[in-house]
């Protein structure tokens, strides 16, 4: 299949070029999958215990899922439906020892071996509080309040190759997830809103928060984009990174109940259960602090360094 | 294709079923795909502190990968023909909107919707090490000393559907990979694999050091692995968890020249290159652990909980 990338921008190209000099990428061959230096991952990590820490003091309960998850679940959620262009599926090899051996020589000469591949039970990833839903509604009924979830660091996978330095495949989701009564959620969902704000400028980030729609396929999907928007479902926090447009860092959605009546969420009373997540792009995150502030975080604005560094 | 487990031994579905009653475990509904709690995530955490330290002692360098790896770097290091019944490739959508709409019809009934998916350039990273060759090969000749590479806990995927709970297939590998002179590396491995079985020691598990070799596929394999075996190219330290036989929580693996040939590390005066590297199941010496010393960390001995709790 085609597996071209836009052509970057220059201001894009020059910031993943600076990125790699630096030694805070590190190239794979596929445009969007990359490898990270240590002072890279420190920053992201100081970033997590950040957003982890403000979690914990309202309850969040951590959980931690893989970067797969099963099929079953994105066709259930509609994700498969909806996003079809970004979806990405786990095929593996089911044949004789003469196939295996065919496939192979294929392979070593870099050709298609794509025949002898079957469609596993599984998929990659793309949002990191897919899985807690299916896990939450497995122990039962809520507990009077309903439940917080802190995901940490999650790996998610879209597939859209991309030489913007801040576009990934495969990248980190700190995703927090409020499942309970409505009125709690919609207030729940504001109020990281303002968090995610005050956050980014004590880092230094210029940020705004915007009314947003998810990248919904095709003709169909802009009438389900303009729901979305409408109901104003989906808010971001939008940051210049090095892209013409800021660059979404963070996003705070209301699910209303369709989570909820897709996986079974119910309090003991019966009375309505609504969800919503915010998701932090530590990636997308990192990546404007460096714009903003350099490639040396150890010469950051010391009130910077002290929240994301020392 | 089938995506039939082994029926599980009464020992590895009993303490499933209790990791999951603890809270330690969270199933997904894909046997060896799961999410793990707060406490199960604090001691892993840990336990890649204590081994990140002692690799820093010695100098490392930290370096993190992405769950999914160019395909063409499995091809080029044979493990899409040496592992196919192992290996998981990302397949994607290519095609119309009227494609993505039958597509979706087809997923959202749980049929088989394949043929609308295409083999991208991407697989699921099977082993942590694999980025880390080509990667340092591109920042050209080899340092005097050579390379000492950390890349911390790294998800990875292996394609064997079970209901063992220490036989995952997505699960966190700690590796640790040294670049260098033959005799370094050698040195290396053995000083590691002493250093393994001291830790392994200090955390009050029973373990112990043996030849091993890598589950290559079919007949054609067992050549490769009576090579593997006679070389004493890997040594595993095997832990009882939940199998009639002790489960390898770590291996030492020696490349020769194999690596070093396909991604072309070299120094500066043309000397041989050799690599080694050694990978710690983060998961495995988690439910190591707690099958040892019971499903409540905060209960350990004191000397293991210093280690890996407090």
């Amino acid at each position: 299949m085609s597996e071209e990338a836009p052509t970057p921008t220059t201001g894009q190209a020059e910031f993943l070029a600076a990125l790699i000099d630096a030694g805070h990428v590190f190239e794979t061959g596929v445009p969007g999958v990359y490898g990270h230096g240590a002072a890279y991952e420190r920053v992201r990590v100081k970033l997590e215990s950040l957003i982890s820490e403000a979690a914990a003091e309202d309850g969040a309960a951590k959980l931690k899922f893989p970067p797969v998850v099963p099929r079953v679940n994105l066709e259930d959620n509609g994700y498969v439906a909806k996003f079809p262009q970004l979806a990405a599926s786990l095929f593996g090899f089911d044949g004789s020892e003469a196939d295996a051996i065919k496939q192979g020589r294929i392979a070593a000469a870099h050709g298609d071996w794509s025949s002898f591949q079957g469609q596993t039970d599984l998929m990659m990833l793309p949002a990191a509080c897919y899985p807690v839903y299916p896990a939450v509604a497995a122990a039962g009924p809520l507990a009077a309040g309903g439940a917080f979830i802190d995901m940490e660091g999650t790996w998610v996978f879209r597939h859209e190759p991309s030489y913007d330095p801040a576009r990934r495949q495969a990248f980190r989701q700190h995703e927090l997830v409020r499942i309970g009564a409505p009125e709690d959620v919609v207030a729940w969902r504001m109020a990281w809103a303002q968090r995610g704000l005050d956050m980014f400028g004590d880092l230094g980030l210029a940020s705004s928060l915007e009314s947003a729609n998810d990248p919904f396929f095709g003709r169909q999907g802009l009438l389900l984009a303009a729901n979305q928007s409408a109901e104003q479902l989906k808010f971001e926090l939008v940051v210049p990174i090095a892209s013409p447009e800021p660059t979404a860092c963070a996003s705070f959605n209301y699910h209303l109940d369709q989570f909820a009546g897709i996986y079974g969420l119910s309090f003991a009373d019966g009375s309505p259960v609504h969800t919503a997540c915010v998701g932090f792009g530590q990636d997308r995150i990192v990546l404007a602090l460096m714009k903003a502030h350099g490639l040396e975080p150890e010469r950051w604005p010391s009130n910077v360094r002290t929240l994301v560094w020392d």
